[in-house]
Parts: structure tokens; sequence; C-alpha cells
């Protein structure tokens, strides 16, 4: 996707984009994407200082670093511009959004939990530093994560940042993908898992944080409690359509392609979308959410063109 | 401790102390600690509901509510009463510090870390709920510590809750107890470890929480900077203190005593204050110390007594 960097349409601005200049005809999607992704990983990479101990410091930043989609900072700086704000007010909450999905990825990725030996393309971190430090990266990454949007929020009233503090350790703690997590957990070797415990499961292991970082951009920027429902609404449904495609994708997509290891589903013989309705229906299912999602935005017109086209990209995504 | 509950001195309230009222004569160390750490078991209590999946509640509140001595919500409590503040103001912060330490001590106990089957006199979280599920309860008190915070801190600025925030991120990531940590897992097993090395793993894994539990009462009643930084070499004191007498009760207390494994520095070869200057030496170093803290808030007269007898106690104590 690099490579698009140097296809900028000229109505972007390389710095903010200006949620008011989009149209439907001028909008490319993966511009847009290429160069939020650089932006936020050159943050993430200023984020991080490496010192004594150099260890822990390395550990953080080879997970953190390690390409991804960087879709949940996009997403907060995204809506943020949707309701004027800019990157100053969000670019540290999405950079902490992206600290707090690397800490979840290194643990799900222990021995003690997925036991997985790859991750975005790179060995998993326990892999290279040991689980030990791995676990206490992960810790790391989690405390800075409210450290770092604490002391870096600009221009934004505190009461506002203190309500993303809120939204993000909800979006993690037992009520978030914490408690996603441990049901996913008993869940496994069973072959009796209902639609509504798989539900449970993405929802809160998966489209807790793609909401808190949809709506804590929403928040800092000042939206209001009526703009906080549909932004929360379009939050969970893509939430819950990008793992149902994950899903899919772990039946269709190659190693490979995802950086992970593919198959794993099948393999465990787990319960997901697929296994219960089959991979059209799982599909149409996934479309279904996105135009729900879609919905809740509509009423912003041409300025949630970003967010509409982040919410197609996430079934029409191959990775 | 829970018996000196009923002797409580009719100078003290027991809602909210009045750092006014005491004087060298009338206080009661015991009665303070026990009234403040049964204060502080209610609002623990009150912190984590159980609700579905039960596992990760039960496993939270498991460790949580094992019987501790409360030292970092008592600190919290006590410097926010020296300032004038009351338990409203510091109650949630107070908790947090402990949530924190629970988290630290439940991932330290791990088979990756530390290995340890028994903590505050019952298994480790791990014995009882499986290393996944350890690992995630220490995410999510992590995670809720910050939540907490934010979502119930009362009749204080928004821009102060915001700095306690800050302060107990950087207590726990890479710069506070994780980097501790770090330096203490790799100095295992070695017999050269410096004086310096020692200092910076009691600085970090021990000294920062209490720190920030300390820093965080005196800027929630509105400390100034002076205070603060009086407050900080008090903490930063007793810290080191603390860490010191921990290392000498491992080689002189009981399992028993300690409510933990014990001798188990010794067992492995562990270079600590005591294998490096002898025991005696150990101790007049950790008395030196808390004289250097006392002699910071000297200066708040007898509203500093709580903080002053709770210095003498680290370094009296026998478990």
């Amino acid at each position: 996707m690099a490579q698009n960097i140097i296809n900028i349409p000229n109505t972007f601005n390389s710095e903010t984009f200006c949620a008011d200049t989009f149209t439907p005809e001028n909008f490319d999607l993966f511009s847009y994407l290429a160069i939020a992704k650089a932006k936020v990983e050159q943050a993430l990479d200023r984020s991080i200082k490496v010192k004594y101990p150099e260890k822990i410091y390395d550990s953080m930043r080879y997970s953190l670093m390690a390409s991804g989609k960087r879709l949940r900072p996009i997403l907060c700086l995204a809506t943020c511009e949707l309701f004027g704000g800019d990157d100053r007010m969000s670019m540290p909450t999405a950079c902490a959004m992206e600290m707090v999905h690397t800490m979840s990825l290194i643990h799900d990725d222990l021995p003690a939990m997925d036991n997985d030996d790859y991750r975005r393309g790179k060995l998993t971190n326990h892999k290279v530093y040991g689980e030990d430090i791995a676990v206490l990266a992960g810790d790391a990454l989690l405390a800075y994560a409210f450290e770092y949007i604490a002391d870096n929020t600009e221009n934004v009233p505190s009461d506002r940042i203190l309500r993303v503090v809120s939204r993000l350790g909800r979006a993690v703690a037992a009520e978030g993908l914490v408690g996603g997590q441990v049901v996913d957990l008993e869940s496994e070797g069973k072959t009796d898992t209902t639609l509504e415990t798989l539900n449970f499961i993405h929802r809160h292991k998966t489209a807790a944080l793609l909401e808190a970082s949809v709506v804590s951009g929403g928040i800092l920027a000042g939206a209001q409690s009526e703009d906080i429902k549909r932004l929360t609404i379009y939050a969970q449904n893509i939430g819950l359509a990008f793992q149902i495609i994950d899903d899919i994708l772990d039946i269709t997509a190659t190693s490979e392609e995802l950086g992970k290891t593919a198959g794993k589903d099948i393999a465990a013989q787990k319960v997901t979308y697929p296994s219960l309705l089959g991979i059209p229906a799982s599909q149409i299912q996934a479309d279904n959410l996105i135009d729900l999602a879609k919905s809740q935005i509509q009423c912003y017109g041409n300025s949630a063109i970003p967010l509409m086209r982040i919410a197609d990209y996430i079934t029409a995504r191959k990775y």
C-alpha cells in the first residue's frame, strides 16, 4: 500500500484532511488510508524511545512497529476530523488505541493463550524476547497508552480527555476485550457454541476497541451525545462485520496474505460465523452490518465519506 | 489487625480523619491503619461486581480481595488528608493503586516470571484460575484502574485527575515497575549485581508505585509543586527502605508470617541489600532512608503525623 503515498490527490492536505472538501468523486480511499497510516506510524515511532533497560523498549517497539492496517488509529483520526477536530487533538489517542491493540495481540499470542508463532508476518513477541518480557511489554504498552493520552493531547478540555480515558479502560477491561477473550477461551473445543455467544465474543474482543477508537475521536472533537450514539452503532456494526470477515479470511486466505497462521479456526474446530452459517451467508451478514453502520452516519453528508468508505473496505479487504 | 477496628480513639472520625486534630499523644498508628484498611477494603469490594463471564471477575476479585497491608491506598488517602482533601477525592485513586499493585503481583507470580505458588497466604492466581485467566485478570485490573479513577473521582478538577492518570501510567510502564521487573529478571542468577543496579530495581519495581500513591493523593487535594517535590522524596525513600526490609524479612521471617514463600532470594542466589551489606548494615541503611523521608514532611507539623508514623512502621514491620 505504501506506493500510494506518492499518488496523493491535490485536494488532500498531507497534514490534516479537511472533511469539508470530500466528494464521492475526488475521494480515493487507498490514498487516504496510506497517508493516514504513514502519519500514524510516524507518530508511533516517536512515541517510544529506546533507553535503559533497552530490552523492554525494543520488545514494545518490535510489536508496535510491525506493520498493521492501523485501522483503530485511522478510525480515531477520521472521526475527529468529521467533527472538525485535527490531529493534535486525536493523534495521542489514536496511538494509544494501537498500543492497546498491540498489547492484546502480544498477550493473546502467548503459549498459555493462543500459542501463536507468527503475527503481522513476523515471529510473535514471546518467540523473540521470551514469555516474561512479552507479558511485561504488554503491560507497559497498556499503562503507557493512558499516560500518553493524558500527557500529549492538545487543545482539548481535560474533561473530554478524561472521558476518553474512561472509554479506553472499559474497552480493554473485563467489560471489553478481556471479557471477549475469556469467553473465546471458554468456547474453545466446544462444538455447541451459539450465535449469541459468538456475537458476545466478537462484540467484546473486536468491536469494543474499534468502538472506543471511533467514539473517542468524536468526544475529543466535541461531538454531542446524539452523535456519540450514532458513532457507537456505526462502530459496533463495523466491528462485528470486521470479525466475520476475519473468520472468512481464516478459511479463504493464505498465512502469507494474513501475516499470521491461516486455517487456525478449522484446525481448532472452532465455531465461527462461516462454520455456523457457511461463507456466502456470513458475507451477506457482514454486508448487512456495514449497510446498517453506514446508515447511521449518512446524515453527515460528504464529510462522512472517509468513514463510509472505511466501512466498505472492511468487507472488501483480502487480508 | 482487624480487632483494632473496635478500639477507635474518639478523636478519630471513622469516615474521614481530620489532619488538624492529630497530636503525637493521641495518634495510634494501628487504629489508624486498621480503620483505613477497612475503608479501603470496603471500597475495593464495591469496585468490582461479578457478572458474565464470571470467571474473570472472580479471578480479579480473588487476588484483589486477598488480604494485604493496603499500604499504597492508605498512603494515597493519608496524603490527600494532609493537604485538606477527603476520601471522595482520593478513594478511587487509592483503589486504583491497589488494583495496579495486584496486577503486578499476579503477573510476577506467573510460571514465565517468578513462578510462585503462594501469595498473601493463598494459592497464586494462575494456580487457581490457570495461566491464561491470570494474564487476562492482570490486564483487566490494569485497564480498569484508569477507568475507575476517571469515572469515580469526586470534587476534583479534571486537569488534576488527568495528572494522576499520567503519574499512574508512568509508575507502571517501562519507566516504572515494568522497567524494574525487567532489570530484576536480567540480574537473576548473576552474582555481580551492583548496588547501583539493585537501587534501580527497587526504585522502579517498588518505589515508583508508592511514589505515585503518595504524590497522587497530594495532586488530588491541590498540593503545590513545592509540596509535590517533598512528597516525591518522602515516597522514594520509604519505597527503597520498604524493599530493603522486604529483602531482610525474606531471610528472617517464615513463609507463614509473609504469606508468600520465604527464603527465595537465597535459594535463587539473588543479590540483595543483605547479601551485599549484611543484615545489620542494611537495617541501618533502611533507618537512614526513613529519617530522610521524614525530614521532608516535618514542615507540615502535626498534620504529617500519619505519614511520619507510616514511615516508621515500614522499618519496624515483621511481615
